[in-house]
């Protein structure tokens, strides 16, 4: 449903811009939202986003749309736009949207901005920049509503009114101690409903979940999808409430983190874009296949040290691929379902063994059912073969230890590095699959070396 | 920051049931966030789990429980619960949980559910439960604020602590014209921002995105996602709002669908539960191996015909591993890329000849480099074989084509099926493998004995 609409949008702005159609151009930017204009701009030429871009009235869609924008094509748009007006536009952003795309700019460039900014609003942005990336502190936005325990529900509906009118996300009115610690939670539907005299500490709800603000960015998006909040509190090591964390921001980590799960599983680091240019593709993706490259050369000199075997049944060569397949496969299966597993919480690392004794269990169930089949159909296919029954015999045992050790590497691999602290995701694809392709190899060729009598 | 408390939880929970300290346990279940008891439930025996269920207090938490348990704990639990109890739980639950909940069972169960609960409740319930399977009807709560457009803003605010206190979650206010049409949105922000008299039509936002009750699931998601709304409105045929879908339901549905992405690229289906038995694993994941037992069979029958080049120079049998492997692992690298692109709408299938080109131009330059760098290594490693240059050169060649191939083969099926409207991701996965394994094989006997003079 939202392709076309967009297509039509980007036709139609593309046909304004080429024929100056200034008044057009301007009602269209009003009556879309934002977000569809930033896709918009992901389609046209460096010169037709400067003139789009300037055609924009209000500072405020300008940042939104800033923070709409993808990485290249934010940096792009940036460099067109004058530095007074980048100061203005940062100026009234909301902090933590400002933080996130300063820190994308050259250090340079951001420190001259920052320096040329209010100094409340420049305050806000460097405190959430002093954060460690992809923590909770360099997520939050530093406008909530916290309240003291005494405050009653009437007062505290005034409050919203006027106080905090700002604040962006109005959902939760967090309750605080003399000492300004975080004590308890409240929101709008309770205080409409409790009388206008009772203290917030006398409703409020009071197992509140917060995190640090050195909590990993994951770590807060597990938080706030476990619970079902609209915003978790981030508090100091003082227990006292420093920002929040909203939502939108949770969906965006989930994006971001699901896609980088599946980008280093097939060996691609965690930074790759679709639209980055084919060198730069190709400079991303070339280390990630070295580790194939050395398995590659490992299993050529496995199979050379039995040339004379090979050289007396040639044949054998024939199964090197089914072999290196079925195994390749179900170690596939099993490393995802852990890598996935350990990331939705599904599976807890306590049960290790459990889970490891599971993946043998179906590894060499499968390796017996597919043995057996590709043996069968080995001893069909060469029945003129003088040697037929110890080499489907070897055939077929070698599919069943590869499937086994697959699953069992597929399974133990990510596992362990979990143990080790050390991101599953990242070390499993192309190692895996590596590892696999060598153990199932030597498997085969120790298995028909001894039944054929080699 | 999650794992030990919740850990901690399950020892002490475990300790007072087989004490039978009552009391104790009443306690905890009072002071414990639902959504960390239900993982409890997780880990308990059937009898432990019936135990700890009746001591539960509120109905309302025995709702929420429900709705936070895995599929085959509630299918447990629910067995050991009194019809009575399971009629009182679901009529006080949102109705769109209800809904969700009693599809998980059998439709005798639920059906005798549905006839003993309240008339209004259960009405709801089926009106629900008559929406296709992940769409957004059947995902969608029917508690939501709409009012018309003469209404003043005041009046509004009264209407919010008055009529519509029940409703779960109230962010956004409909605006809906005589005919119930959907027309605007406001929210309690601008409510107490405006005058008190002026009517919603004159201070609503009037782009509002909508969705329908039959649109899929993941389209509903990107819309919130893509908007950052809290909510999106669900309308009729006739733009008339029939409910709302909320953030924390796209949460969940980001959740699964990448998952299922995931499996169904590692080829184990789009249902497989980390949970499961290994029986039911090994049946969910041995028919997704058969692609590959396939393309194994087909690789042997390709070698097989060329038993009398592999008998001249057996050394040949040694490259078919790093073959394969190379092939393989580009070919995962860029169906995964492109797989993610357009899950993530990075990748546009209008773009599909730039993509191809782009992959393909990836796979030549690094097929070039590491063909050569094998090539390199295997004259002198093999050194002293007779026929060494053409020997290296064909090895070379056929990483080349293996790798530009499989480039070529991962993108070009994912958009192809995107382009066909099958699921890009459950169509890439063993079949791309197995693909790209049959070609690099071949690619490189046909190579080999014409460099060869075979």
């Amino acid at each position: 449903m939202q392709k076309e609409p967009n297509e039509i949008l980007v036709i139609s702005i593309k046909r304004l811009l080429r024929r100056g159609a200034t008044k057009q151009l301007k009602n269209i930017i009003q009556k879309t939202h934002t977000v569809d204009l930033s896709t918009v701009f992901r389609e046209l030429s460096s010169d037709n986003r400067k003139k789009l871009f300037s055609l924009i009235e209000t500072l405020e869609q300008k940042g939104i749309l800033f923070s709409k924008l993808e990485e290249s094509t934010f940096l792009d748009l940036v460099k067109t736009i004058k530095f007074e007006t980048l100061v203005e536009i940062f100026d009234q952003m909301p902090a933590d949207d400002a933080a996130e795309l300063l820190g994308r700019l050259d250090e340079e460039v951001s420190d001259k901005i920052l320096e040329k900014m209010k100094t409340k609003g420049s305050e806000d942005v460097e405190e959430l920049m002093s954060h460690g990336e992809d923590t909770a502190g360099s997520l939050m936005m530093p406008d909530f509503i916290a309240l003291g325990e005494d405050v009653g529900a009437r007062e505290a509906i005034d409050a919203l009114q006027n106080k905090f009118l700002d604040v962006e996300m109005p959902f939760y009115i967090y309750v605080v101690d003399e000492y300004e610690k975080l004590v308890g939670v409240s929101s709008l539907r309770q205080l409409v409903v409790v009388p206008p005299e009772k203290p917030l500490k006398d409703f409020m709800a009071k197992d509140i979940v917060s995190v640090k603000t050195y909590t990993d960015r994951e770590v807060v998006a597990k938080v706030v999808s476990r619970y079902d909040y609209l915003a978790v509190p981030v508090v100091d090591d003082d227990n006292r409430i420093v920002g929040i964390v909203t939502v939108d921001d949770v969906i965006d980590i989930l994006h971001d983190s699901a896609t980088e799960d599946m980008l280093k599983m097939a060996g691609v680091g965690d930074d790759y874009i679709e639209t980055q240019t084919i060198l730069r593709g190709t400079k991303i993706r070339l280390p990630w296949l070295f580790a194939s490259f050395i398995g590659g050369i490992a299993a050529f000199l496995i199979i050379g040290r039995y040339e004379t075997s090979l050289a007396q049944y040639t044949i054998l060569a024939a199964f090197i691929p089914v072999i290196m397949g079925m195994g390749g496969n179900i170690g596939t299966q099993s490393s995802t379902i852990v890598v996935r597993g350990i990331a939705t919480g599904m599976i807890n690392i306590r049960d290790f063994w459990k889970i490891i004794s599971k993946e043998l269990a179906i590894g060499l169930i499968l390796g017996i059912f597919y043995g057996l089949f590709i043996g069968v159909i080995t001893s069909v296919v060469y029945r003129t073969e003088p040697v037929i029954i110890p080499l489907a015999i070897s055939v077929g045992l070698a599919v069943v230890s590869s499937m086994t050790v697959a699953a069992l590497v597929g399974s133990g691999i990510p596992l362990f590095f979990e143990k080790i602290k050390i991101d599953p995701a990242i070390a499993t694809g192309p190692f895996v699959t590596t590892a696999v392709d060598i153990i199932s190899i030597f498997c085969y060729f120790v298995i028909a070396t001894i039944l054929l009598g080699l």
